[in-house]
């Protein structure tokens, strides 16, 4: 099954950028402001157009949810954030996986996950991201 | 075998889409300041770090070109932009495909590729784009 697939390197260690994935004051830095629940392992949150389940949570290293309610192009799927300190940085390997079928949502989303995990590199190394609905437009109307 | 996938959608006729996409001085304008070469239909590009050969040029429509020559795992992929006009913009379905492995370098050119759309955006929008060497970074060193 197709996956869009990601990376970014952040300079800061990688217990800071685990603290944005893993927090619900993280995830309204970088990814949706009305983020709310619980971020961290076996909890449930809610970014309003879509809830995830947090399978895993593993300090410095591992962030895997799935998705459990929105677009049903979604449901099911999972978003794993996989972090390793190399050449002085955290590089965040991104995948989201399991998509049913290549289709154009998934062409949108795939330019709209780096748009945001450029915002978690900016929230991370300057203080201040760019979570929706202050997100970068990737098309008219966006 | 696993592909990139995009999607932007940009404020112009699809024509001045097609004429950043295959002519010299657009490509100059949002990928590589140094392309060389020719962008036309069966013509060679040589973007430096990569070669690409135009196997495709519809007006208004599609581009589509092979990797001939740059990183292995690029070497015979191919890259295809098609055009489509709807909801007054045209969107730009975008396609880096027939990569052998999800590798992590294909992570990189992924979360790459989007940040060359939006310059591309930007070129076509408002008159200038963000072409490497002066490109959106993605990582420490980039």
């Amino acid at each position: 099954m197709p996956d869009i697939l990601h990376r970014v390197g952040i300079n800061a260690k990688p217990d800071r950028v685990f603290a944005a994935l893993t927090t619900i004051e993280g995830l309204r830095g970088w990814w949706v402001s009305t983020a709310s629940g619980n971020a961290t392992k076996g909890g449930a949150i809610d970014f309003g157009f879509c809830k995830m389940k947090v399978v895993a949570a593993e300090p410095g290293a591992l962030v895997h949810w799935q998705c459990t309610d929105g677009p049903s192009e979604w449901v099911g799927t999972d978003i794993i954030f996989r972090l390793e300190w190399k050449l002085d940085q955290t590089f965040v390997l991104f995948k989201h996986a399991n998509w049913k079928e290549p289709v154009e949502f998934m062409h949108h989303c795939s330019t709209k996950w780096a748009t945001f995990l450029l915002s978690l590199m900016e929230l991370v190394e300057r203080g201040s991201g760019r979570p929706a609905p202050h997100d970068f437009k990737i098309h008219v109307g966006d």
